[in-house]
């Protein structure tokens, strides 16, 4: 199988984020990307070649104008307006009763308009990154739609579940998963499914979809009464108008392994087989991992082989692309496991 | 005029707060009241009195008893799930697509869906502190309807203005204003007026009221596209359903000063003559001062003297209740100031 990454993807170094009431130690670090790579070169998963460049056309396709011409320019403008900080956190939000729009002029303002929450540092070259991942996104889709692949592996960082289509958040600034999508379907394909494997629920995924039948949006994750994102992701949410049906939950206990875990995961290949779709996207987390510094699942490193085994018996075109999973030392194998179990099942 | 406080207000003692990008000392500290207080003292404004405690009834009246209960538990909760840190902060909000109901049984996630920013920390003392705010409010309310006094000044901190319904934020833990507004309504007053002259928009409140006519809601403050809350108090909101009409903002741009701030001061109180309320609420922010340090309008001290003189030409029952205002040094000179101006017009 081959991976799609881009050095470029490296650039979004956040230093801080805020949880627990204190500033900490970012979790979201280009190191997880590196040690992806390493062990995608050390087992020998197969070529890793560089994105092309989409252009702006393929995200305008999912993200707002507004939101797209306001992740463009924000670090010139957040130094232009004399800040200092090495790196902008959002405070304020337009929940209920407040408004989204009009859009504030002002640079904080702008940071709450546009964002979901205070945990996912904009830095100089953050946008940067975000476009470089979502170019692997959709180059790993290219490959399995003209380039004779039946999968391809898009080593995406930044993440992009959490991200809708006018916010970031939950360390994601652009929806790759939904990019992907979207390309392929105006590339002729006629319904796409999107399975997101990790921990947390792909918030901004569901919402890009939820109303579209083109899309089938299935999710397995911590229960949000439970985890983050925690506003999103209940059993009850299966779309609607269009998409009414098209969008299911598996919201999942604190401290589930893999046992409970892939019976949830047969209800969603189950899905599949209904769906029949053109092509399957995976986001995929490694943050099940029982040692994950930020997640109460309990898999085990041969689990996520046992994942890309389950996968691979779809029989369906499939693009993987990388999203959350902060146990840097485990992350490559982890992943590597479900791409290698992906592949020789 | 008499002044009500206590001294448990002064319990709520917030470390830091979150803004530009970083965890900065906290500016709406206790030193803010004991230097209101000690002018008070100074310049011999009238009796100090503590407030009595009007119990859970009349901030059910205003509140969601989801909100007060979570309020009421936080702290013990927060030690209970062994955190660690001396201040809770939030992290993630229900913004657009996003759901606040069912409501997270998760800590963090209930911080997100009863706040509106990062910026309002949360001790162990900070309920108790706003429970006596909000009894301070009340008590300036029962002497000026039953006490015999024309006028009396509620010493509030923390701050209301901006707490909603079921959310705190811009250092607002219950909203003050609403609460003893809705008091005198409730003892038999037919119409309450409350002008905000807070430098900032006073959220909270004018969606407690939106939707009544017995509330006229007038705000004078920074235009939010530039000025926090920023979403909301645009010039467009005016009321929805009874309450259209009884909803009025004037957005003034950064760098006003006493000139520009009167006029549009006189619009509002033509519209307090139209209405003729029963009592007057003046929720009173110092923040318009030209040396406040998070605020760019351009007061001067003998400014405050002048909008106390002007509103006591109104010849309304007052009731005086401390919002913001972040210049230490100078807010007891700059409120007292306003509540002397009304004194001796």
């Amino acid at each position: 199988m081959k991976t799609v990454f881009s050095p470029v993807e490296l650039k979004h170094a956040p230093k801080n984020e805020i949880s627990d009431g204190q500033l900490r130690p970012a979790v979201e670090t280009p190191s997880r990307a590196e040690i992806v790579l390493k062990t995608v070169r050390d087992r020998g998963l197969g070529e890793i070649i560089e994105p092309l460049d989409f252009g702006v056309q393929p995200l305008q396709r999912v993200h707002a104008p507004d939101y797209l011409a306001f992740m463009e320019g924000f670090w010139d403008r957040w130094l232009a307006e004399g800040r200092t900080a090495q790196e902008a956190f959002p405070y304020v939000w337009p929940v209920r009763t407040l408004r989204a729009d009009p859009a504030p002029e002002h640079i904080d303002g702008l940071l709450g308009r546009y964002s979901m929450d205070a945990g996912t540092p904009v830095g100089p070259f953050t946008f940067e990154a975000a476009k470089a991942s979502a170019n692997a996104a959709l180059t790993a889709a290219q490959l399995v739609k003209d380039g004779g692949e039946s999968s391809a592996f898009a080593l995406c960082r930044p993440p992009g579940h959490h991200c809708g289509k006018d916010f970031f958040g939950g360390y994601c600034f652009l929806n790759n998963a939904a990019i992907a999508a979207q390309w392929l379907l105006d590339q002729g394909a006629h319904r796409i499914a999107i399975l997101d494997v990790d921990y947390h629920h792909g918030n901004g995924t569901q919402a890009i979809f939820y109303d579209r039948p083109d899309v089938l949006f299935l999710s397995l994750h911590a229960d949000p009464r439970h985890e983050y994102p925690h506003f999103l992701g209940h059993e009850d949410e299966t779309g609607e108008k269009a998409g009414t049906g098209f969008t299911r939950n598996w919201p999942l206990p604190l401290g589930t392994g893999w046992e409970t875990y892939s019976e949830a995961l047969e209800e969603a290949c189950r899905w599949l087989h209904v769906y029949k779709p053109d092509y399957l996207l995976v986001s995929l987390g490694m943050d099940c991992y029982r040692e994950d510094p930020i997640s109460k699942f309990l898999f085990n490193s041969g689990d996520f082989t046992s994942l890309g085994q389950r996968l691979k018996r779809l029989g369906l075109p499939t693009i993987f692309l990388m999203e959350g999973g902060y146990a840097v030392d485990a992350l490559g194998t982890n992943c590597v496991n479900v791409l290698e179990g992906f592949e020789t099942a």
